[in-house]
């Protein structure tokens, strides 16, 4: 503020948010079409501008909503981008921001009057500008995040077993993890309480359910994991 | 993008740096003064506008330079700020960008025909606009990342005693630290290495030196100790 005055730069602002769902089996992400504007093969992240009353959280909740109908989901505020080029047409500075949901609790949600689409992680169309980029920062944040905190229970249902953890945590890492090795760790936690009950959908012998002790949980979200790292 | 094309707003962008300094003792924190377009008062976070060919990192590093003739610091993307009020002149959204520095690297290169200083945490003046919650955000980004990884050592010389770092921890977290506790903590991570040698400033017995061992250090970066949880 001080030198250069002269040279500032008005830019527009745009929100952008990378909204990830897990199905049971793997981690998808929401794209909507924006054909209309750009080209018809070109799928973007849920974005749009700032309008002058927003704040960037308003924004970001707002163009969520418009663009899918979904509403309360708590998007946390990731990178903003700002390479000069990154939009040809115009000077733009996105503030990307993103959230994890369980895809079954908002597939209906999404109706068809909107042009949005899970995609497999693994088979994503050619994005807009650079929210490849942007995807590739919000997935390293999410693996940071799952090595330290037991953020995965809340897209799982109340109760549910070690094998479908594990899934959500090889979809999380895009890798597979061995099985008793995963179970040894997450139990050694002491987060979960195991229940006299058994799911009997995956196998004739069933595997036992499980479910987050809320106590133990809250006291320990600050202690970390890592399961990951050794 | 699609809808509400006609409300998008240009908006200036500025860069905010916050500068946190070790001084073997405290933490500083390095304002400027604005006196000049504001008023005298008035001390500022290291600030300035986008200019129309600068990524935001650049921007950053110039508006730092400009301000301090700090240069090769590496500066993190903290958040972004964008509440419609914050600068009551012209809508801004600001990227607030920190680092954490050793003051007697930096001291001699902040010339006088700056005007910029360090202050005390705890005797902060009055700030800038919403200067104030970037210092309260950056702050929680440095516990939260001192209390997972080692990144302290950087701060101290290259052979240290565990009061040295132990000080180093206090000042992070603004809380004084069980002694013996804090040892046997920072013992247990095997990341330190004990010399044979002894500092003798702090008391006649003196206390041994120990360096990192940067071997481990590399090997357990993603290991987390969490001193302060429990």
């Amino acid at each position: 503020m001080l030198a250069q005055y002269q040279q500032q730069t008005e830019c527009l602002v745009a929100l952008d948010s990378i909204i990830f769902g897990f199905d049971g089996l793997e981690l998808k992400l929401l794209l909507v079409n924006r054909g209309v504007e750009v080209d018809k093969q070109t799928w973007s992240l849920m974005g749009g501008w700032l309008t002058p009353t927003e704040s960037l959280a308003q924004a970001a909740d707002r163009i969520l909503y418009e663009l899918t109908g979904l509403r309360d989901i708590y998007l946390e505020q990731l990178h903003t981008f700002g390479e000069p080029l990154r939009d040809p047409v115009q000077r733009t500075v996105s503030v990307a921001y993103f959230a994890l949901v369980n895809v079954q609790d908002y597939e209906q949600k999404i109706s068809d009057t909107f042009h949005a689409n899970w995609f497999s992680l693994n088979e994503l169309p050619e994005l807009l500008f650079d929210h490849r980029d942007m995807v590739k920062m919000a997935i390293k944040s999410l693996r940071y995040k799952a090595s330290q905190h037991p953020i995965g229970f809340e897209l799982l249902p109340q109760k549910f077993t070690i094998p479908q953890l594990q899934k959500l945590y090889e979809a999380i890492f895009g890798t597979t993890i061995d099985k008793r090795n995963f179970s040894r760790k997450i139990l050694s936690t002491n987060l979960l309480l195991k229940l006299d009950e058994k799911h009997r959908g995956s196998s004739k012998k069933g595997a036992f359910l499980y479910e987050v002790n809320k106590e133990k949980y809250s006291q320990q979200f600050n202690s970390f994991m890592n399961f990951m790292a050794s």
